[in-house]
């Protein structure tokens, strides 16, 4: 294990977290607010923690897969201890746990809340940004920005890159990694722009449009009032549905539309992701038609928060115009399986990402051809291109150690004696946590209700569930595995 | 596809259970029933249709794996469909749909019944003994019989064995299939013939005792009268409770320990069987002195109850001695898990396995291992043996039909009214029809509740489930593809 290059990486880390408190910063001198001093003193003991990491030349600078693992996982569990730290030190959050569940999160953009409406109501806002902007600088992932400003060896960048981003393969836009990231923050960040434009012109205040603009570009969900999404216009509602489903669209095929590339843009992945939203949601409606039709003044706003919540869940995002949770047995069934299919590989949205489905789906299809037809056997291939033994391989790991994690952390939830003995609340908090959507379907924790009053070791569990959900399992077991640390 | 050699073995297969109705027969001369005569007609008209099938010799014997999967899935639809007649033309089961439901339930161990307690009082003997006796049949297989009893070629057994008995592989016993299935066989029979004496030494009157020894032996969980299990003394539950384990541990387990091989017969799976079962138990039993101890008399009873149904539910029987659908969240999420661990390969119980278990586990553990040592790569082994990657492959794509069949089947279930919305009793009712175990966990379908209410399609989804469980998915669904029929 090269311990000197992790202790270098994660000192950069903070010192770009460091950057990043700068926004909140802003905002509190902006809005006049006192919580300056504990962001100030936040940067002061980020960056220097940071710059002592940093002293010292390594010696060695190889990397290999194993340091990229805990590299990914140590930033991210050091980058939300540190983020935590102006909710409690503001006092806006006492409990460390729950600063920390808040602020993890954020980071992955899971967007669950231990806050109250009403706490949320009474929070400074240059906290309620920082609560916001965590989405955005985890949406992406921060090892990524990083990549795009310091020069780092490509080995390094490649297994870094791999073990942060979201999805089964990491591909290449173009030669260099460092490029490769450079273009896909400026796409974020210029959709993020656009997307607070049009935010601006359906009239939302610029405050709010900030913190939603973030929060809709990292798939997190935190609301920066009590109201939420409920309270806006319905052109507001649609620019977030449909920014919703843009930001858990990979970010390659964006790169490929700007180069013209239309056909390999819509690749098998994004059209099956949009398939499945067309299908859930007007399953969703119909279900709603039929059952609750008086709650909705007409079938196009049954239709409208369908697509909503539908586009909320799918992109892992969280966000809610209406109370899903008291939706018919079939709609939130649909959507709890949503939170398993997840985005985009590529995207800022968490959940299992559909082009895993599609592997996963390719192989069990391709084993029954076989036993219909033993000697027809070929390799799966999507888009054309067969998908590797090792692939594959890993996919269905991934699923195996998935379903693992979820059954540990239910297990572990269903002693909580705040469910009452729900276990929908149960199987949709831990589903919402671990495919980083934010709000389950249950009594508890809907997404009108927050997950305050869990117990501390729920909380602990969601947290880590959170971090495992967004890092995709692997660099979290590394990080914990024995062999990781014994030779 | 070789229609000619798959209508003869339809054939055989009525012609063997025209055979068995003579159990039921006996009965009723014994009991002096007007259902004699109903079984007599479905006697003849059973072994007139079969022997029709059999008219003419096959020109062509050759049969490949996917003749043997179509064989097996028609086969035990067609058993079922002839085995259901008696309930109908009695009168004491007058819909169609719900016979069915009831004689698959029977015939692939599943024990879940849409009859009341009083209807099940109410029942002619000889009609409740053919229910029971439909799990001895379905536990070890009606084609892994007639494998004992006909000369069919090798590679026919061999195809139809594979399709039929429970587990990832089949491993002969001996070189030859037909003595395997005779071994197999007798074993069974007389595990059950040692299960009968003690029941009737307990006090467990005749009738009774047969019942109970073949719901038990096939690890079904019909009961024979309104009170079950509950209203026998303890030596009674806990000679259930050892028998229930028993039947779910592999047979070759049996053999190998009949045979002086001790190690041999404690492998890894059922090793690992044994600490599931003790660690659930633990656990359960904790988790109920903590919350309810009130309602058991000692810790020693609760111990009792606990131990009955981890057994119950983990070989799949399904019997119950209490109302575990009453007991706390974390204990009914242990049974919920429970039924998808599932018994051993080989032996009559359910659901996926522990066997499957292990090698996807092993997997993910190696997928872990190579992250860490890219360099140090070694296949899968248990018990010594390398795991193919040919096994490997088709676990996992078993592990993705089951989701996928399991998410299908809950989607169709949660659009019936008589849910009133209680995610738990849609997902336990999926999960203990697909995994063949009986009563599920929530208000509806619990141990003390029967399938009755359901609608007409939830009872279609969940007798196809439980076909799709116990014939381990493939044969159904090779039935059903396209490519099976269309060169």
């Amino acid at each position: 294990m090269n311990f000197s290059i992790i202790k270098r990486t994660l000192g950069w880390i903070l010192v770009f977290e460091a950057i990043f408190f700068l926004v909140p910063l802003i905002a509190s001198v902006v809005y006049w607010e006192e919580e300056f001093f504990t962001f100030l003193f936040t940067i002061l003991l980020c960056a220097s923690v940071g710059g002592l990491c940093l002293l010292g030349k390594p010696k060695n600078k190889d990397i290999y897969a194993k340091e990229g693992f805990v590299i990914v996982a140590l930033g991210w569990i050091v980058m939300s201890l540190f983020g935590a730290l102006p909710f409690v030190l503001s006092g806006a959050i006492p409990s460390f746990v729950d600063a920390l569940f808040e602020t993890v999160s954020g980071f992955t953009t899971t967007g669950a809340s231990i806050l109250s409406g009403e706490e949320i109501d009474g929070m400074a806002r240059s906290l309620i940004l920082w609560r916001s902007f965590t989405h955005w600088v985890g949406g992406m992932g921060v090892l990524v920005l990083m990549m795009a400003f310091l020069p780092l060896s490509g080995a390094r960048n490649m297994h870094i890159m791999n073990a942060e981003s979201p999805g089964p393969t990491v591909s290449k836009l173009v030669p260099k990694m460092r490029q490769t990231a450079l273009i896909l923050y400026s796409i974020y960040f210029v959709m993020t722009l656009v997307q607070l434009i049009m935010l601006l012109c359906g009239g939302m205040p610029l405050f709010e449009a900030l913190n939603t603009a973030f929060a809709v570009a990292g798939t997190g969900g935190f609301a920066s009032s009590s109201s939420g999404m409920a309270g806006y216009n319905s052109y507001l509602q649609i620019v977030v549905t449909v920014f919703m489903l843009l930001f858990s669209i990979n970010f390659n095929s964006y790169y490929l539309l700007l180069r013209g590339k239309v056909k390999d843009a819509f690749n098998a992945e994004v059209k099956t992701f949009l398939i499945i939203v067309a299908v859930a949601i007007g399953a969703i409606t119909l279900n709603l038609c039929f059952t609750q039709i008086d709650s909705f003044s007409s079938v196009g706003e049954a239709l409208k928060h369908a697509a909503f919540s539908v586009s909320s869940v799918i992109s892992t995002t969280g966000f809610a115009t209406v109370d899903f949770a008291q939706w018919p047995l079939f709609s939130r069934a649909i959507l709890i399986l949503l939170m398993f299919i997840g985005a985009c590989a590529g995207s800022t949205g968490g959940g299992m990402k559909v082009s895993r489905w599609i592997v996963l789906g390719k192989g069990a299809g391709h084993e029954i051809k076989r036993m219909i037809h033993p000697k027809q056997v070929k390799k799966i291939s999507v888009d054309g291109k067969v998908v590797e033994h090792e692939v594959v391989r890993s996919i269905n790991s991934y699923l195996v150690a998935y379903i693992f994690i979820f059954v540990v952390s239910l297990f572990i939830i269903s002693l909580d004696p705040v469910l009452t003995g729900d276990f929908e609340s149960a199987f949709s908090s831990v589903a919402t946590t671990l495919n980083n959507v934010g709000p389950g379907t249950g009594k508890i924790a809907g997404p009108m209700g927050n997950f305050g009053d869990y117990s501390i070791v729920s909380k602990i569990v969601f947290t880590l569930d959170m971090l495992i959900g967004r890092l995709e399992i692997f660099p979290m077991l590394i990080l914990f595995a024995p062999s990781t640390w014994i030779k």
